[in-house]
């Protein structure tokens, strides 16, 4: 350890649906084969705004405070013992996971589907709104000088496009269909192009949405609503679908040619009916995504080398005092990613 | 040409729903890439029935006399000028496709979901409910001695499962859930363990149907209505919906385990609500299977070898002339296979 | 635990290439995430003989006292401070395994290809020519009643038999060639039939080699050089080469049908001449395996439902101050598998 | 047919080793599902130069008058019976390929191992060094404005890197190793990275090829020689060996990560020793590719959109009665593709 540590920080807790505050709370110490993280930068996600406006997602209940936040990067300030002290001082992008190293699932590769997961920010885990963090070491990844904070946390939703990518087999050739303009479906269009996609179209309702993703590379944009006919006979071989709409969904299967293959990313309503000949005859695969597996090597490789651009989703950076009005922020139909920066305004 | 062939034959023609009656019709004369067959069994499907009931299957619409029947075998008796004579004589199982040889699918291998696509008995292609079919040369399998004319003919369905069984990924230690215990599922049932699968559940609504499956070599079977809250806990690899049933679909899906695969070959409502959640959260695949391709030589092994039985599945057989009566006779709970043999009773 | 443990055991040594003796040695005390294993059976691999008679395999040099034996089952008699007491007294077949949780390999799900591997009786690590050895509970796998001690030590090389036809992609109607009928070969015949195989050929030359292999369920034998023409022109799916003679492999590449698959698992020379325009013209993939990866729950499925015959495979049965004996009787050609049984004699 | 045809036209003839001649012959006619191709440009492979310099490759022996040429794009000027008119006057890229339609290989889609195959300037097939030459339909592909002629006939050696990058199963983030920095090597440098990898390194033990694979973005650029200790070190996922040349066959395998996948593209000796244990131990892949499949649309899209250059390829542009200095120049350590242009100075 380089630097004197404190032993109190400060840490944005959410207390009940609709309250989040700041508290002092005791510094974490890592554990032997953990790092303690000086955090830098830490994305919003769709995930913490719901928490925050309903209390819960699913069966996952905010019954005590939970610091919230799961896309972060920062500096390794501490080591446990048996982790090597030289990794003090690197910058690092955190996969904020947890996995049972002996589960089935994991033991096979699959440790996202590992059923004794401790993931931050999902209770009872507490997360990154804060200004220290702990992480097992091999979870704490080295990036390079030429990746900002800021993109050091968004490696995070870059690994659900990389997963959302490799699930379907985006390769050298494909045609893919993105629907959903957000934060996610911009890094979807970059991820699928990253993965030798040839044509990406992109569907979104609003008007700005389509602007962004033409200005990140897309080919093609349609009017989720008024090109609905001219989406629906596009033959894609890939739908990555990141609205979470219920219309989206049906559409872009409908979209895809014979043997296509479907994602679906984005969360929505709890059933949807879908056209079950269509997925017989046409042979289609649907399924989805849960979180990421082994991305982290690759998200980061993606944004070294400027395939992908991280830093030009963010449209907006607030302090952990601004907590509540960065989740408001992000909600915003302009905005793609909202930044919380721990060490700003502390 | 070993024998001197007639000019006319006897044809069972659906004339319009409901009405099937025999017409002599000339024995069609194969092109030069063809063989002639005569027909020595053929098995009804439920497409049969369904286009013998309602006259039609939605898109395809019995609009002029169309000869039923798409599960045949029988023996070679006449060739094309391209066609090697020496196999005048072979008995044969008819693979009933005629893909264009040069659209997209077919190249790369997918003939099946070649869309200019001709087959047996889907208007306006006639079918094999007659005493001689043609079919191009290749598409005419040879059978041994140790597989009947029954057997030969129910390649086809057998087909099915292996196309399903393929789509799943089923291998060594697989475990397998079969919802459904008709033809189809009791094939699956068979197909999945001749692929290594180790455990089979089988479940039905049908007790007769469940004891079938049981006399074939199920581990269990379920109620699916009795036991479905068991069955929705098995935690499977595999679900292979062989009944088209709208619950079975669902609570199929819910007793697949994380990265579990679903093969929907059961034909059924138009649109199901999926859990979108659950395939999420265990990253499922959903597929379907339109018909097969490729099958026919492992088809043949399979019941050459006695890992699959075939001719266990025949519940009756009837001639040319009872046609109406066997399509009426298959739908019994305690049919499975029922048979036209087109040289009986002539 | 529920019986008082010795606090000695006895173990048998090898203290240089040819000289193995029987020392007493504490009985090791199981970390908190182990278990401690009453060996009930193990088996006696080829690579036992090898460190028994050079001393050394490759850059891995016997420089101080190891206990051999890698192929092993038994009964838990105590655990580790974090494993559930109530697997006291359990049956298992041991996996004899211990890679880094947190090696990219290993993340991946490929452990066995983790650069940080302990491997019994690999050195420096002990193996189970003992009466007592700890292992991760993880990788102590329960075995049913109808499994004997034999078959669950012998998990261990019919896990080297599903790992290659893994890699071969082995299913139903694969044609398999297996070059080579000693043990593991004829694990690769019967795994290959598990795995869908309709035509397994086996070659040796030895006769009496090629008579067991027809016993264990080959559908032809060839005399690996007086058949040589017939072998090389076979056309077959996949090549599990079980010999490691050069010859054998050379051929055995030229028996494989275009697209073929051949998987080098016998060990021989350092080098083969391979025919590169062979492999090119005819697109095969030639590839190795290195122990296995999460195989055991498919091992134990496959004995359990007797689709693998492994008791079948012993030859022979020593105590533990018979291991010289036994070793040197494991290497006669009328040996299939010799065991070693710690409790025999004791 | 908008223009009128000669009944004549001008071909380069290998009338045996050594001895190539321009003859007069007549137009080919286009059958029934052809069309009849004015063609543009013809790309010179090794393999034409070994026919020119030995009369023979491996089996394939000019027994009689041959046109060489196989990398051909043109415009189409005819068409046969079953072809829609419509496409006189469409610029086109030739796949040289014809395969039985019917054989197992083509029904599953590997058409490219086909028995049946012809192919072009394979004896006795004729090639493209010639005004005029027919191909089927299907094997004739579009190609818009912004693709120049060079680049329509150098879709063929794209192919073959495609080919390759498929079958190493290349994706975003892969390290990838050419070895060998002539035309297929720059071609397969540039596919990798329209696959996706993240890091391609080239060797080669000319200096100038090596500067040749910076300029078209070698992330780095080995010398075969001098670096070789550095190369075996480099734990790389893919291996695209595009020499032929056995020692960098072997250094190349070295260069491997667990895991990794070597394509033999490069053409060479007939026997090459392999590290066997190297092979299992870290479960290498070692396969090659014959010619392509299906690689025609993306090597267009892959052209069109700019991820490979084809035209920075050609070093030379030779008339038809040029061709025997077109050979020779081909095989300058300076050229990377020689192209002829049957129109030029006609």
């Amino acid at each position: 350890m380089r630097e004197p540590l404190p032993t109190e920080m400060r840490a944005s807790v959410l207390r009940q649906a609709g309250e989040v505050v700041v508290e002092n709370r005791p510094v974490p110490v890592p554990a032997s084969d953990e790092v303690l993280v000086r955090v830098g930068s830490v994305g919003i996600c769709g995930s913490d705004v719901h928490y925050f406006k309903e209390g819960r997602i699913g069966d996952f209940v905010v019954e005590s405070p939970l610091v919230l936040g799961h896309e972060a990067g920062g500096v390794i300030v501490a080591v446990g013992a048996d982790v090597d002290p030289a990794r003090v001082g690197e910058r690092v992008s955190i996969e904020p996971q947890r996995p049972s190293p002996t589960s089935k699932q994991t033991m096979s590769g699959a440790y996202n589907l590992c059923p004794h997961m401790e993931f931050y920010a999902t209770p009872p885990i507490d997360g990154a709104f804060a200004e220290y963090v702990t992480i097992q070491s091999h979870f704490a990844f080295a990036v390079p000088e030429n990746i900002s904070d800021d993109a050091a946390a968004l490696m995070e939703p870059l690994s659900v496009g990389i997963a959302a990518a490799r699930k379907a087999g985006i390769t050298a050739g494909s045609r893919v269909l993105v629907t959903g303009a957000g934060p996610i479906g911009i890094i979807a269009l970059q991820v699928a192009r990253a993965f030798g996609a040839t044509e990406v179209i992109v569907s979104d309702l609003d008007a700005e949405r389509r602007a962004q993703a033409l200005a990140f590379g897309a080919d093609r944009v349609l009017d989720a609503i008024a090109d609905d006919a001219e989406l629906r006979g596009l033959g894609m071989d890939v739908l990555l679908e990141c609205s979470g709409a219920t219309p989206a969904v049906r559409a872009g299967l409908e979209a895809l040619a014979p043997a296509g293959v479907a994602v679906l990313v984005g969360m929505g309503a709890d059933e949807i009916a879908l056209p079950i000949p269509l997925i017989q005859n046409r042979e289609l695969v649907v399924t989805g995504i849960f979180r990421y597996n082994n991305t982290w090597p690759t998200a980061i490789d993606l944004v070294r080398t400027g395939r992908v651009d991280l830093d030009g989703l963010v449209t907006g950076g607030f302090g952990l005092d601004e907590v509540e009005a960065a989740l408001l922020a992000s909600t915003a139909s302009t905005s793609l990613k909202t930044m919380i920066r721990p060490g700003n305004g502390a």
